[in-house]
């Protein structure tokens, strides 16, 4: 396994973010603090100077293997489970414009937030196949440039569908592509598996993708998320990608980043 | 110790109750579970038949640990921290009458969700002021009447203030009335104390209530929560009230009712 830590490459609302000033600055103590890659939360793809993120990644000899893009969803509203067709189409836009982002990087693009929440009064059978029509179109895009995707359960105070790993599964199997994986997040595991653990071997054909916070969000190692275990889990399962830190960015970014890869290598990942 | 479960005098919207419907079947089915108390979900205690509840309580032997307030907040909007007055003068109004109802069973008031949120815009610190000074008048006119007030952390998602057993007692102690205490909740303290157990022990002697829920808020034994060193830690700071299982009905009313007492009759609390 390898280790991540999750940059914003612009400023934003969303909370759970370990670095979210000065994109230059936070990559290259990403690099000195020795993670192997940088996990890139990004709003709109369009707004960046590709080139220019692209150089700074290289220069911190860094791997990115994840694209987190929920900031769509919560600061300009599209999602992939609204009732207006056009917000719909403006959400599937909006990844495949992270799908050809993510290709310069060999990342996975997360379908976390944006998958939205299924409003009152809607029905939750249309909203469902909503979103499972736009994960057809973009996993279908995504191919063309050899990208993957990631579907990410988050805890049901974020949305009210996808929930937990097997929640996860069941919309997977119903895409029907085989270039959508699943995140495990640990932090979301923590409020909704029955066993943080028994889920990770459950989900063993799908993982391809772990966010590691603990249970109050902060670095690994501030709550009570047994993480020696959780890595115990994941290399049963034979697990050999990135756990990426989503975290919130207290006490203060740089200490939190430094516990977190502490935290990491006292737990030999590798 | 002694086990209760939370049971709404009325249909509500609020979903962490194992009973809403019918008051006096459900409470007969607590009685028949060996359940010692009933903890009384009210809305407005001026739309009950109060002698009719005092009855179905006695009839079946049971004793009302405490009473729920929180749907004043979620189905009518009162609140300590709003920034309107007259909102937060009927809130003070609401728990008085739940004060008065509550002196019917020896019953502890629960200052929940009717704390309110801390809305954007708002002065955290004037809100912080409103909240104590509403919990000062409702702390005095229910030493009146020889009631006690207790405090309910929640998690960052139900408000954005007094969510860690620390953050109540800090609020205790600032609002200084000797009839005010803290409600330790199991689901809540999973997503954010550091450690369930050391703050349960950092907090001895202020816990005057204690909400049992499971990790995912189903039935005590549904989830990951350890409640055997729950208890265990329980009994070494001498806590001799209720624990009450506040739960989601899931998979059903009758079912997680069931496996609340049968959990709790395992793990031996008394």
């Amino acid at each position: 396994m390898k280790k991540s830590i999750v940059v914003s490459t612009q400023h934003t609302k969303f909370s759970a973010l370990a670095f979210k000033e000065d994109f230059e600055k936070s990559i290259k103590k990403v690099a000195d603090l020795g993670f192997d890659g940088a996990e890139l939360a990004v709003r709109n793809p369009k707004d960046l100077k590709v080139e220019n993120v692209i150089k700074i990644i290289k220069e911190n000899d860094l791997e990115v293997p994840a694209i987190g893009t929920g900031q769509a969803y919560g600061e300009e509203g599209l999602s992939f489970s609204d009732p207006d067709e056009v917000i719909r189409k403006m959400a599937v836009e909006r990844i495949n414009d992270q799908i050809v982002f993510a290709s310069n990087f060999n990342a996975q693009v997360i379908i976390g937030l944006i998958r939205g929440k299924i409003e009152e009064g809607v029905n939750r059978a249309e909203a469902e196949e909503w979103t499972i029509d736009c994960l057809r179109k973009c996993t279908g895009f995504a191919k063309e440039y050899d990208v993957r995707l990631t579907l990410e359960p988050v805890n049901r105070y974020e949305s009210n569908f996808i929930n937990t790993l097997n929640d996860g599964i069941e919309f997977i199997k119903r895409v029907g592509a085989s270039n959508l994986g699943l995140l495990a997040d640990t932090f979301h595991m923590n409020i909704e598996e029955i066993s943080i653990y028994d889920s990770i071997i459950q989900a063993k054909d799908y993982i391809t993708h772990v966010h590691f916070a603990d249970s109050n969000r902060w670095a690994p190692g501030c709550g009570h998320i047994d993480f020696k275990k959780v890595i115990e889990t994941l290399k049963k399962i034979n697990y050999q990608g990135y756990v990426s830190a989503e975290i919130l960015p207290l006490p203060d970014p740089d200490s939190c980043a430094r516990l977190t890869a502490k935290t990491l290598d006292k737990l030999n990942i590798s």
